[in-house]
């Protein structure tokens, strides 16, 4: 009984021992692409060759031990695994990578401003407690003279409880809002540039979920392959997994849904009806990943409409 | 009996029922600061009058509740309070600011250049391995081509397990490389601005710790008057709370520093002298601290040789 088995370093017909009797090797590791033609010789040459069984592998494996093969063996498969990590670098990890430094802004965006509220509030303590919004006291702390800032809020310098500081220490606390403003623009960047990914990528679930849901979902999923196989229902709830976890363990009420919730659709709907949207846009959302995965039509638009005017 | 009682109001003569029989009125709060004057015409018109005993306080305060009073009396409470608090705003303040930013900078840079080190390694996992320096990758990251790190690390194209990104997925790494890039600036022009600041209100310590320590010694004790008045075994310690109390509740090793510990002086000496120089370093920050607060000679800079050269 002989059996046939090709590996990266080429055709081997072994014995019933497991020795080698015969072998074509291959000269690189592309000709290991082309092993069909090389196993059809060596069939043809031993016309009662069988496949390897399974059990006798080990005992194979083993053969390459030898110094006859194992450098080339070693090095072969470490270009293949090379290979196989560097093909492995898909749209999946470039959109995992940009939506997930968008939260890193988020964070880092914020734990500035903080500072810089505080900071800014040794100056003009008043305006930070007038404006709530964070992008828009960054902005007013670098556009408005200390004059203006009492002229809007009519107050006098005699009404602050902050001290008119000197220029150079103003100066430093610009700096801090001007770093801020970078950061906001950079996320505002990672999103055209998640929109122009994804539009190619998976354009189904860009044109219902919009830019930053949609590459959160993809995130959490850990890409595009993965959120296709999901049922709509976990779909439903991916970015709740600390709430669902707590329903599990505690019987605490389940949560209805997940990064999801900021859809507009679900945004604009009555507390009431939020259950209800979430279940319909999971769904449709969920023919996207496939309708993407596997490259088929572009529906995105067409569920969103349905849904709009489902819920209006 | 005649009590004679002064508040922002005014001067109040009050009788032994605390009823006010005579007062001279202030027609400001400035007025207020000379409030002297208006009493020793008081004294002059009632010879015999007594400052007001503390148990009677809180019937007087009472008086003040009166209409007649209570408006005036509110408003330039609230003037007064507000004027405390703007002059409460020292170079404590600002430096406490500056510093706790710095330390802010110096989280989030860390978070942006682990973020930027996974996402660049899709495309180079290489040289993230290699340079493990956060500002040094980063500047490579801005400056060097894919070729050019090839040749620096001596492999091909066919070694590295990253992927040949295209231009547009590289910019987008290369934005977040640029924005920690200002941080880091930023981070320094702190420094300077730490340094023209502390040169002025606290130059011994300036000089004996350098901008930085100085800066978190300061912002630890909550400003320079609270330094200056402890104990320098404390001053030792600031920054070891937490190691403090655990060596407190559990008798755990005691530390042997705070941030005094990046100290050139405790850093370049050897591991068994540390907690002896680190004693003799807080003795003498102890003493600038002093110096500072009660605007003393310059000494800082003979401190330091001084100890430079005890410890060599």
């Amino acid at each position: 009984m002989n059996y046939l088995f090709t590996n990266i370093l080429g055709s081997f017909v072994l014995n019933e021992n497991i020795a080698i009797i015969d072998k074509i090797l291959f000269k690189d590791l592309d000709e290991h692409y082309k092993k069909e033609a090389v196993e059809r010789k060596l069939k043809k040459k031993f016309p009662k060759i069988q496949a390897l069984p399974n059990d006798k592998l080990n005992a194979v494996l083993a053969l390459f031990k030898d110094k006859q093969y194992y450098p080339n063996f070693y090095t072969r498969n470490v270009i293949l695994t090379r290979r196989g990590v560097k093909n492995s670098v898909t749209e999946d990890q470039l959109i995992i990578q940009a939506i997930a430094n968008i939260n890193e802004l988020d964070k880092i965006s914020n734990l500035l401003v903080k500072r810089l509220r505080e900071w800014y509030s040794l100056y003009l303590p008043e305006l930070s407690e007038k404006v709530s919004h964070h992008e828009k006291f960054v902005e007013l702390v670098l556009e408005k003279k200390r004059s203006d800032i009492f002229t809007d809020l009519h107050i006098t310098e005699e009404d602050t409880m902050g001290k008119n500081l000197e220029k150079n220490d103003t100066d430093e606390i610009k700096l801090v809002a001007e770093r801020v403003t970078e950061l906001y623009s950079l996320r505002k960047k990672h999103e055209d540039y998640l929109t122009i990914v994804m539009q190619k990528y998976c354009p189904n679930i860009l044109a219902l979920a919009g830019t930053t849901i949609g590459a959160r979902l993809l995130e959490i999923s850990r890409g595009l392959k993965r959120m296709a196989m999901l049922p709509s229902s976990t779909i439903q709830l991916l970015g709740a997994e600390k709430a669902l976890f707590r329903h599990i363990k505690t019987g605490s009420r389940s949560p209805k849904y997940g990064v999801i919730f900021s859809h507009p659709l679900i945004q604009k709907a009555k507390a009431k009806e939020r259950g209800k949207v979430s279940r319909a846009l999971a769904d449709k959302l969920s023919l996207c990943a496939r309708l993407d995965y596997f490259k088929g039509d572009m529906k995105g638009m067409e569920y969103k409409k349905k849904l709009e005017d489902k819920f209006k």
